[in-house]
């Protein structure tokens, strides 16, 4: 029998022991899908939104829009030469909504002009392109547009902000509308209920 | 002057320290482009490999690998119809090497069957994977696979891995098989100055 001290697999390094020294990359589809969104390469779908023109290819949209598939891989496709040779006008929708939607589509990331600049302007994005996610069937870009409506509620948004979650189905904002109602209805009970604002003295001290 | 607990903005319940009622879906890019590769919607490129046959997306692939780029959108670029009609041979591939990249190309990952299976072949598809991401200028693949061999390196496979990583400007590859050997040849120089390993007792009592 061998004696311990000479079992070489013992003494030799492991290799998973030894620390990595390769700095992998961190994932680049979304940029390189984006970069090509911008050049607009073998771009043959165009579509006309409000006077502006977008260019864009559509298997991607296909692929990440059941809307879009059905447009343009289902029964009522356009052929070809068709889509390419005439734009698909796009009613209802302002441009920088398109083009935060045509991002998405190919970035799975909304770009920082939808959410920046004023409170009430990024609100009012994220309302729109809750509206456009829900009309292309994008289930993410929708729950990103909840998410990000849940933290522009104040009592002043709180009741359009409710109708859009009834009108478009979307359960997790309604209930952040609701539980912000509620909260601020028996805070405001809490604020009534303060000597300082008792606004019926007379009453509250049987006079 | 308000009183203190009369303010109600004090009070009220703040948006941001509302809990999130909204689970966001993880991001889908990857997932909808690896269906798209597998539908194969809308293909306008075939590559022949070795006997088997696979279709692909030009503006995709050019998207992103810097030689796809200029194979399809450079001055040596073929016409539509030409690229479509005949299949791009490719050379020194097998077909599951091929899949491999594909697969990458498009949902920025590697499928299973690359890193599954015995540990010599997950260290062979590793080192043809590297060569091909480096034949296509895809770094973050090339990345992936120098971390995947960094794991596979043994006293068995490291001369191989080295001259690869010399070949293909592995850096971080070549410094863990470096200090693998450096390690490796302290652990064997230990083993053998052991009493039990002495292979010449003769020499070292002197006899």
């Amino acid at each position: 029998m061998i004696p311990r001290e000479l079992r070489t697999e013992d003494r030799m390094v492991h290799p998973s022991r030894t620390p990595t020294l390769v700095a992998v990359l961190p994932p680049d589809l979304s940029r390189h899908l984006g970069d090509l969104l911008a050049a607009g390469h073998g771009a043959d779908v165009t579509f006309q939104v409000a006077g502006e023109t977008f260019r864009a290819h559509r298997y991607i949209l296909a692929a990440r829009s059941s809307v879009f598939k059905a447009q343009f891989l289902g029964a009522m496709r356009e052929s070809n030469v068709s889509s390419q040779a005439y734009p698909i006008r796009m009613a209802d929708m302002e441009p920088q909504v398109f083009r935060g939607l045509l991002a998405f589509l190919y970035a799975d990331a909304l770009p920082d002009y939808c959410s920046s600049g004023q409170e009430d302007e990024a609100a009012a994005m994220a309302q729109h392109l809750l509206v456009a996610a829900d009309r292309y069937g994008m289930e993410r870009l929708k729950l990103v547009c909840e998410d990000s409506l849940c933290k522009h509620i104040d009592t002043g948004s709180v009741a359009t902000i409710l109708a859009l979650a009834e009108q478009h189905n979307c359960q997790g904002l309604k209930k952040a509308c609701f539980r912000f109602m509620i909260r601020s209805s028996s805070a405001l009970n809490d604020v009534l209920a303060t000597d300082g604002f008792n606004i019926y003295p007379e009453a509250s001290t049987g006079v």
